[in-house]
């Protein structure tokens, strides 16, 4: 069966059928005080839904309450505000999320228990209630809110992340959209960032589960800023079902269709959360080839594009390739010195562990472009992994310095 | 039985018994042609040895070869050289590493499988040979040399890192004493960096080795500068015997002040390595108490002072005590969000879970000092430990980015 993925042209998290967004100004963070940063994301049919969370042991009363509404039930509207992470902020942050929960489910007229909530911005400060009472009422949710709930999401993100694509399968379509933010406190192995993706296929509980677990490992769990980790991380899918038709599970013949579209659609906002670190002025994309097993080509891969050595010299368009080679060799991953190659680019710059006299000066140029693609072949198997990062600049120290003060 | 433990003022690596060292400038670094860059340390009587080595499965050509003769049996010298670690080099690195230490051999008049060699700098560059060649010769070696050969281990270090202590033990007294260099490429779990340590003690040789790993993992293991760590690191521990007596063994009287000793020498060049980190403006110094076990203690610490967050926050003497706590979450250690207590300097900014109204200015002000010390109570039992980093600024990242070019 043939099957075509599209992206839709400004496609948001409100693309797919049935989904509504609005978002308000409540000046949750004193510092931005005109910035959208209370947003609701709705649907207008219940849906089935799964979440991948943070793996830090602290974890911020979002993250805790989202996930026990998640293991019972359906699930109707997301909350989501920037500017309070509402985390560590003991069981008084728990009474407050559930409240904006139902402030939001009282609006539209659901069970508070199939509202989520999702918090970004400082660690240990309790949410500003009396703002978020007063501002929750005047949320206008349309079809077209996508773009604005992307907005709401954002802390120092430089630019809103959002897509979505189309897939024709046979006679059936449906669509799948998402917005994610992150900037600081990204880091691999972890459920990072905030990402919420929504679908109007009607999809089997476990298979959606599994399927937004895979696709969270080869794109977010694959992106370093920081090697930092947020206490809020999560990650939702909802699929609303109103495309029509039977529900996809692990068995049907739409299944890998669907996984490789919500994986594009993942990889996609993986990328631009990357490109957009804190202080990034680069892309880098570290692909590991001739690994001998996943699990080898990934801790490779994520060990070139968290080095801070790396990144520095990516920054400085520094041809100092030999840190690479050393992040391999650091990352655990069997490693051969006689065997590896590197491509920066489409220059080689080692061939079985000799260094090729390619021109420093050709590989400085090729550092300086907006994208750094660098290329390790390990030479011991067949497996790869990509990850994604961007480089360290002076300007993610400044951003750091003065995030609270 | 009493001990005395004392520094010794302007101590060295040559401040025990027998032990001479020299340094040239060989001009192996075009970059800073008139630096010390090519040292000897030497004992006059052969010593019992230990080391302990990078966990990259990069390994220099110097570690290859280091390893193998300490495995052999006794050691009368080692070389050392800065401005290119001579890793990643291939076996032509290896032949290159051991022409250094039969040149060294000669000069000295011992077996050249008596010699130990070490290097540190760029990667992935072959050592200047003709240079190395014509510089040994000119080498000359005092009782005195201890702090040339500081400075000639120096790369992106701003100060030597040496110290020495005397140690007196009823009617005997014996001298430790020590050299290191440290800068970038540090970070905890791995030998970190180059360091060399002496004593005129007579001491066994499973006892030395065992006092060693124990020493290095309190001390140098606890440092983190920026997370990545290089192919060259070394720890080596040489003794004399000079200041006789019976060898210390793991059951003598001796053995526990030795072992406190070294420990002592250790933390205090480990502490000087943390706080001559590349851009680093201030020491910083996180102890974990009340883990529930020694492993949890150090990831806890670790994971603080390893977190570009918090570093960020504190070279900006920004009160973002959050990001602590968020750093002991992620770090894999167990914890109870209503339990953690956190010390800044005096001031205690949270008791179980709870934020108190700690002055934020007064917090702020103690982020300024040279020293900044971090401590956390997990109140989940009785172990502590505690790690040394730098706080992230501007600087380190100019260095990086210009490192090569």
């Amino acid at each position: 069966m043939k099957a075509v993925i599209k992206a839709v042209p400004k496609g948001t998290v409100t693309t797919p059928e049935g989904f509504f967004a609005g978002a308000v100004s409540a000046g949750i963070n004193e510092r931005a005080a005109d910035k959208l940063d209370l947003a609701v994301l709705f649907s207008e049919t219940p849906c089935v839904a799964a979440g991948v969370f943070t793996t830090s042991r602290l974890k911020g009363a979002p993250v805790q309450l989202t996930r026990q509404r998640l293991e019972r039930g359906q699930v109707g509207a997301v909350v989501v505000n920037s500017g309070c992470s509402n985390s560590f902020t003991g069981e008084h942050g728990l009474v407050d999320a559930a409240e904006v929960a139902s402030l939001v489910a009282e609006g539209i007229g659901i069970d508070p228990e199939e509202v989520l909530v999702a918090s970004t911005g400082t660690i240990g400060v309790p949410l500003p209630m009396k703002k978020i009472r007063a501002s929750v009422e005047n949320i206008i949710m349309s079809r077209d809110g996508g773009h604005d709930l992307a907005k709401a999401m954002m802390t120092t993100d430089t630019m809103a992340k959002e897509t979505a694509v189309s897939v024709k399968i046979g006679d059936s379509q449906f669509t799948i959209g998402g917005a994610a933010k992150g900037s600081g406190m990204i880091h691999p192995d972890m459920a990072t960032l905030l990402c919420f993706l929504t679908t109007d296929a009607a999809v089997e509980r476990g298979f959606l589960k599994d399927t937004l677990k895979k696709a969270v490992e080869t794109s977010f769990n694959m992106v370093s800023v920081d090697g930092d980790t947020s206490p809020s991380d999560m990650v939702l899918l909802l699929a609303n079902g109103m495309a029509g038709g039977e529900p996809i599970t692990a068995g049907s013949e739409q299944a890998d269709v669907f996984r490789q579209a919500l994986e594009q659609v993942c990889v996609y906002l993986a990328r631009l959360i990357a490109a957009d670190g804190e202080g990034a002025t680069r892309l880098v994309e570290v692909t590991v080839n001739g690994a001998a097993s996943v699990s080898e080509a990934r801790k490779a891969a994520r060990a070139v594009v968290s080095s801070s050595l790396v990144k520095a010299a990516i920054h400085g368009a520094d041809p100092n390739w030999g840190r690479v080679v050393a992040a391999v060799g650091r990352s655990g991953a069997d490693m051969d010195e006689y065997k590896i190659d590197l491509f920066i680019g489409d220059i080689q710059v080692i061939r079985a562990g000799s260094h090729l006299k390619s021109g420093k000066r050709a590989v400085s140029q090729l550092l300086k472009g907006s994208e750094v693609n660098l290329r390790v072949n390990l030479n011991l198997g067949e497996v790869r992994a990509t990850a994604w990062g961007c480089d360290l600049s002076e300007e993610y120290v400044a951003i750091n310095s003065e995030y609270m003060t």
